[in-house]
């Protein structure tokens, strides 16, 4: 039997603003940090041991892995950093009010934007500030890998092969994993692992910053699946990720 | 040309207390902290660049490092733990008050056990509470890699595979590294690039928290060495380390 560790970051500070967020590299508030402290608090009372860690190219969930960590005493663990454990990408969205665009172009809108399997938002100008090609992370890849919008689909298509190429075999070959991302490159492996289909993931909410468990059979697929902590408090969190599109 | 970036953690809780640390895992001070943050800001004043980072598995060289990349905006920098980076273990002396010890065996023997390049402290017993055995970071050595006593002497011969096998291969490759590390393991790197005798570099103080800047060649002999940052500051806090062992 396997173990999967699965975080999203906490409250940053666009959260809190309730803006599209995406790949702008925004840091975590102080709600955020709690957050994160508490997660890493949750592990260390629950007894779970990794021997690796994952996590994105963005400070909202490195912070969060690295506040976890530490409140586990165990600062010293292998971190990989991933750029494919990116948020979404939110196109021109990236850095607009989610209320002001419910009320400029309809709840349903937003809610298409945010939560449609395959229909992306509007797409960022390659010349756009807001642009991340040029950015130093990611210049490894080539221009062309550097998203300027992007639905959960197109998420889930680079979420995949780092799960099948990388992470699914580390798992099996018994590597205690955790990973700190992001709510939708979250959703995308939820959807891999829990086979939701593309209409039903419409409805998966991750909240921040409280660890999502799954234990694995032998090919992966999950034996179960809980939060840590308080249950009540982890669905609460999840209905207002939700409502964040309301005008 | 080839650069390579050495910072001693900030002050942790032992330094201000005074106590011998070696690998016992303590935490920074809030002065530490904000040490840390300052090498970061001092980095990125002077428009370096890294392409990875190396440190050791103790959480002051860690967090040191992590305040660093942060306040450089490059938190998504690939980070290497490696345990040959470690302090000098500080053998039976570890969490006793360096002035006790003075006034207990004297200044000269204080002295020695701190900076003589071949006399180790006393061992630890194996079974000693304080032994580093059986922690879990260090599930992959074998016990007689853990050291139970180090004198500077011990911690180059750990320290230069590393840097012959990993480092400069990595440096002549083009790689620009900064590494966070401890004052021996620091010393012992050093005492290696600039070919400082034995007897000399008893002399050799590395401040807390002050980035120190190497050039080197293309065979990696320096040909620049400089502190960033105020050069007074910097003579100050070695002068302050170099004293410490003082009844």
């Amino acid at each position: 039997m396997h173990q999967l560790v699965l975080i999203r970051h906490g409250e940053s500070t666009w959260n809190l603003e309730n803006r599209f967020t995406g790949w702008t590299d925004v840091p975590l508030t102080a709600t955020g940090v709690s957050q994160a402290k508490e997660a890493g608090r949750l592990l260390k009372e629950a007894g779970m041991e990794f021997d690796v860690a994952y996590t994105s190219v963005l400070q909202r969930a490195i912070w969060t892995l690295w506040h976890c960590l530490d409140n586990m005493e165990r600062t010293w663990l292998p971190v990989i950093n991933d750029w494919r454990l990116n948020e979404r990408h939110y196109g021109a969205l990236q850095g607009l009010n989610k209320t002001d665009m419910a009320k400029q172009y309809g709840e349903q809108q937003v809610l298409t934007w945010r939560r449609s399997y395959d229909t992306p938002p509007p797409a960022l100008e390659a010349s756009d500030a807001r642009s991340e090609r040029g950015d130093l992370r990611y210049a490894k890849l080539g221009a062309e890998q550097i998203p300027l919008t992007e639905c959960l689909k197109d998420t889930v298509a680079r979420v995949l092969p780092l799960w099948n190429q990388t992470l699914a075999p580390a798992i099996k070959s018994g590597q205690r994993i955790v990973i700190a991302a992001h709510g939708n490159s979250i959703r995308a492996l939820v959807k891999h692992l829990d086979g939701i289909s593309d209409e039903a993931i419409v409805g998966v909410n991750i909240p921040n910053g409280i660890p999502l468990v799954y234990e694995l059979d032998a090919e992966l697929r999950p034996i179960s699946k809980r939060y840590l902590g308080d249950a009540e408090a982890a669905a609460k969190a999840a209905a207002a990720v939700a409502s964040q599109g309301k005008a």
